[in-house]
């Protein structure tokens, strides 16, 4: 297998458990081996592909299907899709990975508390309060993977650490080759994180 | 320029105008020069990406920036991404261009008569009998290009032709190499061609 094939990585979990986070992360590390990457994140993706979906099953269930027909068209032509999207339902999870088959499942772990002690939208008090309805975790269902290829644990590791495990596991996968030292961004890649709209400056 | 890098081909013109069919001869034709290629054809859009959507000049705008926005993703990977969709306002195409950047626009040209005459599935009879509404060039507006890199008069060329007066185009405007022999489809290009859904036995 060339390892520029293209594959998806697929970050699922609940809000604010982390995955744009490590999205953007895993973006720059793949970048820095080389990698042609796009980055489909939950917030761009509901402007930019699914203006006017909601939040019942169906349109979930809408939106991720669309999302895996724009990864996999990404994918077949070479690109590493990274998409960060709680996607909540397992059922069509499987209908994506079998559509795109090079395809890599991340459960992005986390404690509900936790998530809610990160939300700095407040988006976790406003479900709770019932000014919003329809919110993963709080009154809808999140099922978690069941054969995920990883499984990572956001309260208890760093966001660096979290993204190190994802890319040891892509090694491990056969879908990236072994680094023979950690990578520094140059330019280029700082440049391209910015398109990618993930980039961010520290 | 690189020769590899991508761009976006975009076919506007009426229903029935002949776009599918030289969409589909593009393909064929810049698969056997090597490059990777997606055809976003109209139909195929509507159900996965735009269902939902109706014909509207709002829902028309949002489609045809949709799938701008995925053609822009694709193009900007190295592929050749051929987009065969009415678009009949000129205002948003200029915009999809405009962020896509290497963007050729093709007026697809053809009286309305032989679009009509050519209309297999019956719509532009049932756009005149009323039971249709909205329909491009019947009861809603259809705006040409005024600046199109290519203009086809599919009444008058052949699909071949067509075809290769593209082909020609792309040439003359740095996007694709001279060809030295005329190609001849390959087993590999063949599968392709079936994977992107246009391949039409014969």
């Amino acid at each position: 297998m060339s390892f520029d094939a293209g594959f998806t990585i697929w970050l699922t979990g609940l809000p604010c458990s982390g995955k744009s986070t490590i999205a953007s992360l895993l973006a720059e590390g793949l970048l820095n081996q080389g990698r042609l990457v796009e980055v489909l994140d939950g917030d761009v993706i509901r402007t930019n592909l699914s203006h006017g979906l909601g939040f019942t099953r169906e349109d979930r269930d809408r939106n991720v299907r669309r999302v895996g027909f724009v990864a996999n068209l990404l994918s077949r032509n070479g690109v590493v899709v990274i998409v960060a999207l709680v996607s909540p339902y397992r059922a069509v999870r499987e209908e994506v990975r079998a559509s795109i088959g090079r395809f890599v499942e991340v459960y992005v772990d986390c404690p509900i508390s936790e998530c809610e002690r990160r939300d700095v939208k407040g988006m976790y008090g406003k479900a709770r309060a019932g000014a919003l309805q329809g919110f993963t975790g709080v009154d809808d269902p999140y099922e978690c993977p069941e054969h995920s290829e990883i499984t990572l644990h956001t309260d208890r590791e760093t966001v660096e650490e979290s993204a190190g495990i994802v890319l040891s596991a892509l090694r491990r996968l056969g879908y990236a080759q072994d680094e023979l030292s950690p990578p520094v961004s140059t330019p280029k890649v700082r440049q391209r994180m910015a398109e990618l709209g993930v980039w961010r400056p520290e």
